[in-house]
């Protein structure tokens, strides 16, 4: 981290002087992308006018129809990235383009210049961001993703600052506000097509919403809290989400009667070294934190060898939550603040949770078939808890679930993949994490 | 704060070198106190060994009784504290005592010396928190008190990093673990007095409880986050707790009427520059976060404009969570974190909240009570909301209940006021706020 005090003299290859993050003078700011975040960081800044912040410089595409009045003539409104980036007179970039490319492209350059870049992209971090903070540090500008997990809920500084102390050993999430928008109204009996279109229509969730309903969403703010809790580097790929796309109203109504509820968790923990992670829909109990959080809210539960469960609930994303968290970091910016360095480690995800799990099957009745499913669970070793059959369902297609005692996901696949050879089976068994 | 940064020899009333905040050079840590917290503190430091933190010494009275062997023989006991203080070769005074005197002489001495103060101590930064600050900040030192304040849970962080780009309107925590251990066993059917001397068993509750029961403890923590969150300095003693005492089982039982249950609640609010703060036994409706929390559990949600509400809940008290804000404090420092300032400015207590009100009434029952009371109350104005009479006490000691729409306190007492000379009354109406 030396280098981060470095002169700018020492860095003639970005032919301009590099951001001296402790000196107080202001910070001159250019948004990229003036989309919900970008706008309402630009609104906060506008409204708010925080110490030592002013932004200069507003970035997007068709730059004309994206203009407003609030917004102070001084601020140069342009489609030229590369002048920007270029420019001696912009000490932070805030990016709220959002994905890999070419946003990613643009926060290299601007880093590689010796500027800053606070940005709310979770999937730039998840996937490059150790990369990213070393040619921050290289360079001697900061990279600050306050925004990318969870938006307005100050995890990311609470695990750099308050919980640095402690040695994280699990992390609980509901990271996908749309997911949850979707689970908590299916909760109260809307069903999946109704509500997910509600959802669109809201804004809460894209045209195509694979990156949040698949699960994709929730992994990259996972691995990100994984590197900063855990303090373990992970490729996100190597955790294969869930989607909440197979979750039923029936399952709803059996996880009821199990004195659940449904919510899309992201989950992951450290023990002796072994690194387990998933995401995916999980019956949580319905006196649990994770089953208070309803609409687009998100909560965070870390676990800490010596300070116990930590709670954070809020917002998780929006315009404003998410900009709040985008001007924190650049106060911590204007401030000096630095980060307490959390020392990461490359790790793979190799372990498996043992826990309950609910299984969920959908068939054509026939005598026999509670026997086979039993048969194949006793043969992989695996104890069952409860056969749960309510009333009113067709025999033809007649859903009931086993719950079983915990066991690996591994064991249960091979046992649900000779179950699945079954001819009475309608559709693949479903099978979800009980957490307890 | 250009101070801070001043070079050692500046200081020449020292007469030792100041902590250099930015070398990174390991920090030598002082621990005053080897209490719960203390020794948690010291357990934390040994086991973690966290990069760059170094305990050197622990001062305690009659240190002989309190060594212990986990600890390295490197560090120094001693029950002299002015040595300490003198030490050239200490950067940081870990406060562990509590209390104004004489932790608040130490804290003051080692600022006065250029070294940089973490505490655990609420009464001290309630009281003395920006005379501390402004002479950590002219000394060259630093002053931090992540743990003064629902102690394992990141709240002070979190309002100064994560949330510093908001502005934060209201307040409500559960800042007392013992109260909350209190109330919530109360609320499983346990009577005050038997679940106090449980509470005193475990540790919980010291053998004089007043400071907790009494609000005197919450006080003084909401007063600190009302600095650092509505960002008003208020003088503690215009906030008038009310003590947890007068709550009975008969008060809980016409709660769970009202859909609620009663926790020790400390709130403010800031609105037109006008600020409200409360700390007493409250109604909170048992679907909110605040009924979540249970026994020695706390909970803080922040309003904030643009965010909305953002929860936080954890253990707040006990050695090792208090011991990780400890930790983590001093990681900070050695790390070079810096917090973002917060500006703050005197304020007056001067507020009232409009909120609807539960009276409990404890009578010697006789024709024309209801009356009475209800034109007690209309002759102030107060709109009644529910009179809830349960079947099943003795008419010679008979409680009741009357819920009254959004009023003022100062209303509420005049009314009550008049009412208390009523003949029939066993004991003085208890009003408590209903939060909603």
């Amino acid at each position: 981290m030396s280098e981060a005090n470095a002169p700018a003299s020492s860095q003639p290859s970005s032919g301009q002087p590099a951001l001296k993050p402790r000196s107080r003078h202001t910070l001159r700011i250019a948004l990229f992308g003036f989309g919900t975040v970008g706008s309402s960081v630009a609104r906060i800044l506008v409204e708010s006018q925080p110490k030592g912040l002013k932004l200069t410089h507003i970035f997007n595409r068709g730059v004309a129809r994206k203009r407003v009045d609030w917004v102070p003539d001084s601020v140069v409104w342009t489609e030229d990235a590369d002048a920007v980036l270029a420019s001696g007179e912009v000490d932070v970039v805030v990016e709220t383009v959002g994905g890999l490319d070419p946003a990613g492209a643009w926060v290299c350059r601007a880093l590689d210049a010796g500027k800053s870049v606070v940005t709310a992209n979770k999937k730039l971090i998840a996937f490059q961001g150790v990369e990213l903070e070393r040619l921050a540090t290289d360079k001697g500008g900061h990279l600050k993703y306050g925004a990318a997990v969870a938006g307005g809920i100050p995890v990311i500084p609470g695990l750099e600052q308050g919980l640095a102390g402690d040695r994280i050993e699990r992390i609980e999430g509901i990271l996908n506000g749309t997911c949850n928008f979707i689970l908590s109204k299916m909760e109260e009996g809307a069903d999946y097509a109704t509500v997910l279109a509600e959802a669109q229509k809201l804004g809460y969730a894209e045209a195509d919403p694979t990156e949040d309903v698949g699960g994709f969403d929730a992994r990259a703010k996972l691995a990100i809290l994984m590197r900063l809790a855990l303090r373990v580097q992970v490729d996100p790929e190597e955790i294969v989400p869930k989607a909440i796309t197979s979750i039923s109203s029936v399952d709803f109504s059996y996880a009821r009667d199990l004195s659940c509820t449904i919510r899309q968790v992201a989950r992951a923990q450290q023990s002796n070294g072994q690194v387990a992670a998933a995401v995916g829909p999980m019956l949580v109990a319905v006196r649990s934190p994770l089953a208070w959080s309803r609409d687009t809210e998100n909560m965070v539960i870390l676990s800490g060898h010596y300070g116990g469960d930590v709670v954070f609930s809020g917002h998780g994303a929006g315009g404003h939550p998410t900009a709040v968290a985008v001007v924190s970091d650049l106060l911590a910016l204007a401030h000096g603040s630095r980060r307490v360095e959390v020392p990461s480690a490359p790790a793979r995800v190799g372990a498996e949770f043992e826990v309950p799990h609910y299984i969920r099957f959908l068939v054509d009745d026939r005598p026999g078939i509670v026997a086979e499913i039993t048969g194949a669970l006793a043969r992989e070793r695996i104890n069952i808890r409860a056969i749960v059959q309510k009333p009113g369902y067709p025999q033809h297609a007649l859903p009931f679930v086993v719950t079983v005692e915990p066991c690996k996901t591994s064991a249960l696949h091979q046992a649900l993949a000779s179950i699945g050879k079954m001819d009475c089976l309608l559709e693949e068994p479903l099978d979800l994490q009980m957490l307890e």
